[in-house]
């Protein structure tokens, strides 16, 4: 391929994006449709009733927009339910505590009265002594997480979330309760999944409280009070549920077998309404895919938007995407997931052929003028439900969004419409129309052959 | 009095002030002693125990000081207890709502299970017919909160959670959920007061949900969806029980009996910690005065901090200290609260005897380098606790905090500690100090002999 002339995209082509973005800037589409999603449907816990529900709405609007296919490509899973909490603190007075319980939470069959063992971060737990933590309730602190416009701080800050419960019950331990992973300095917990160990979860009641609360609990640490809490949860498994994707496709009218894949999440965890995680990811990357539609023709191959169940519980709707369409991952030249908020985007990231580069080079010109700079040609990651297709080769491109208040929300009660500002989405819906019509547009191979991808584990 | 030269302060007494402001700015005293207060009390509902424990602090605190007295004055009050409640969205689909009892709120026997009517006002469900609401839940919209430095919007939207009860009692609803009256877009509910009609409360429970709850049900409303609600409170009045006001005095070396009043309010919401709401207005004052009680001789008049019980629930504290003291208020020579957060004061305003205005505007001069303006001299209500003894005549000085945030956290469990800047309050600490210090060593009459000032009945 030495030979072949550098890529190229058509000056057409580049015209039609860049009026794509103007179209999309001026339209109101990606608002209504989060605005839908959040209301219609309102909170949608990955394998609930209520997850049924945004299927049946995402069909219902896939049809009503000018899709070629529509379908839901269902899977089982194991279904977790945040059941009850109660949880406070009992001595040294008595105060309620803003907490909720953590995915994979084991059950307390009764209310659990113990003194707490204060651990100032997940480093001081791992060291904890087997059976040391009996009769106790452990509280693991750690520092606040440093704010960034990448999410820079949420692996590090993370990690108690991750795997502190395993520390705990190796303690024996009678529950866990950790400072939430956020930002923000707001009353709200922070949910979201814990790591299975050897495909077993916790047994112990696994909570996070806010940030505000934690730091009461290490004020009172340092003061030398002794504290303990009440804390009982029904949280815990609830047997196999089914679950699905929803696919809407815009067929190729050249390549109708080269499939360019954008998409979000349609689960959401259930303490707020999933509006910046994920139904802006929903209503950018199907907006996106509605303007082009509206074009006089199709792009010369298929665009793809996938509504992924059960990306919170451990991206159970991407795995199930990757099984079912393993035969014709070859055929996904580009995939890309909006699961980061509703912020402005400000990079282009990629991961493609290097002979592909000068299309995505193009591509970061015609968003240019939305703020957006050209990054990395060599950053893995499409996003959290691309990781299993990236590691069979699909090749991926990011945009960036501005992450700065993400984990202000995240995972919080907090996470509602108002969040969303629509002049961000738009323009993220702009980035997206312009970046996935080129990419359909154009025939260039993104596939680099010999070196695989790697994925990022990031968890959004 | 024609004859008399106007009134001055001596260059000594404005040298001393300018050297407590100075001091105020260096000192962390008074963050430590809110930081005290919420974490060794925390939230401290009138007439609680924990409102109890908050005196029992109250009295350490002054001991430890360098107050000449520190007393308790007890009074006893009428219980009101937020209980347990549980509100949900039970119709188009299941989804839990953030909100809290107001107080005075009643108790439902059993949960309540019904449809809801909307209003979109309060003045909407001014004209309803008496029996129309049989069997239902009424919910009152409104429009989001103004915000402005001076909390100008408050009183307007404050106005459904006063009286809305006895309009849907009327009405023969079965509960009254109201938006929450808050300038800020979280999951917060605010709560508060209602007010008694004739002496009487509202006998269903009465609920107030966060702004963002209140646009989710707006919003299913405007798409014709018929809504119904799960409610169930234990709230109510619990019967009669002792609070009181902890009242700490410099006594005056010159005129022990002339009293320069200031002080804020111990109780607080039982939702949040009571930082700013009015955790930050104890520690203002009470570091204020200690400040002066530093300097080598005390002023000539006695300067008297009093922490007010029970203010949130009607100024049951103020009203017992303007009965208990109602042979000595026309020694009260001027009096003032903080009660408005802990944001930067910008403004003094006043309304004492024109002659004494030289002083007030001297004091103003003292304190402008806190950045803060010399606002109108005939403006009355020092503080909400002030009102009792303003009403009988007391002269009155406010400093008028920045409140652009003050109703974000208002009332709601977002009220804590970590909202409070160290910067913020030591500014307030400054001004207060110079205010206080210069009219308790001046012997100018501040009080009017003719007009009796005008109380505003802000509720703070
Ligand atoms: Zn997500
Ligand atoms: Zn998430
Ligand atoms: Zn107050
Ligand atoms: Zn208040």
């Amino acid at each position: 391929s030495d030979t072949n002339p550098p890529a190229t995209v058509d000056a057409d082509v580049i015209d039609t994006a860049s009026q794509l973005i103007d179209t999309a800037l001026n339209s109101s589409l990606g608002f209504d449709i989060v605005e839908s999603l959040t209301t219609e449907v309102g909170p949608r816990l990955a394998g609930s009733e209520a997850e049924q529900r945004a299927r049946d709405w995402g069909v219902k609007l896939g049809e009503s927009l000018s899709f070629d296919r529509v379908s839901v490509e269902p899977f089982s899973m194991p279904f977790w339910d945040r059941g009850e909490l109660q949880i406070a603190l009992t001595s040294p007075y008595q105060q309620a505590l803003y907490g909720t319980a953590l995915g994979g939470s084991g059950t307390s069959d009764q209310p659990i009265d113990a003194p707490v063992v204060y651990f100032r971060s997940i480093h001081d737990i791992e060291t904890v002594e087997a059976g040391s933590l009996k009769g106790k309730i452990a509280f693991i602190d750690g520092e606040f997480m440093v704010k960034s416009q990448t999410g820079a701080g949420y692996g590090e800050a993370n990690h108690k979330r991750r795997v502190g419960w395993q520390h705990a019950e190796r303690g024996g331990a009678q529950a866990l309760v950790i400072r939430s992973v956020g930002s923000d300095s707001h009353r709200f917990p922070h949910t979201g999944m814990m790591s299975s160990k050897e495909d077993q979860w916790a047994t112990i009641p696994v909570i996070a409280v806010s940030n505000p609360d934690a730091d009461h609990l290490r004020r009172l640490h340092e003061l030398g009070q002794t504290m303990s809490m009440r804390v009982h949860s029904t949280a815990g498994w609830k047997g196999s549920v089914s679950s699905g994707n929803v696919v809407f496709d815009l067929v190729g009218r050249d390549k109708p077998d080269e499939i360019v894949l954008i998409g979000g999440h349609l689960d959401s965890w259930d303490l707020g309404t999933g509006a910046v995680d994920d139904g802006a990811g929903v209503a950018i990357t199907t907006a996106a895919a509605e303007l082009i539609a509206r074009l006089p023709h199709r792009p010369r191959r298929t665009i793809r938007v996938v509504l992924f169940g059960a990306e919170e519980v451990g991206l159970l709707g991407a795995r199930a995407y990757a099984e079912q369409h393993a035969d014709e991952l070859d055929q996904h030249v580009l995939a890309t997931e909006s699961d980061f908020g509703a912020g402005t985007i400000w990079q282009l990231v990629s991961n493609v052929n290097a002979e592909a580069n000068p299309v995505i080079d193009a591509i970061g010109r015609v968003i240019q003028p939305l703020g957006i700079a050209r990054g990395g040609s060599d950053v893995p990651g499409g996003g959290p439900d691309i990781i299993p297709m990236a590691m069979q080769g699909v090749p991926t491109v990011r945009l960036n969004q501005n992450g700065m208040d993400y984990f202000d929300l995240h995972h919080t009660p907090d996470d509602t419409l108002d969040k969303i500002k629509p002049a961000e989405l738009a323009q993220n819906i702009a980035a997206y129309a312009a970046l996935v019509y080129i990419a359909a547009e154009t025939d260039v191979e993104f596939r680099t052959k010999k070196d695989e991808p790697e994925a990022s584990t990031a968890d959004e």
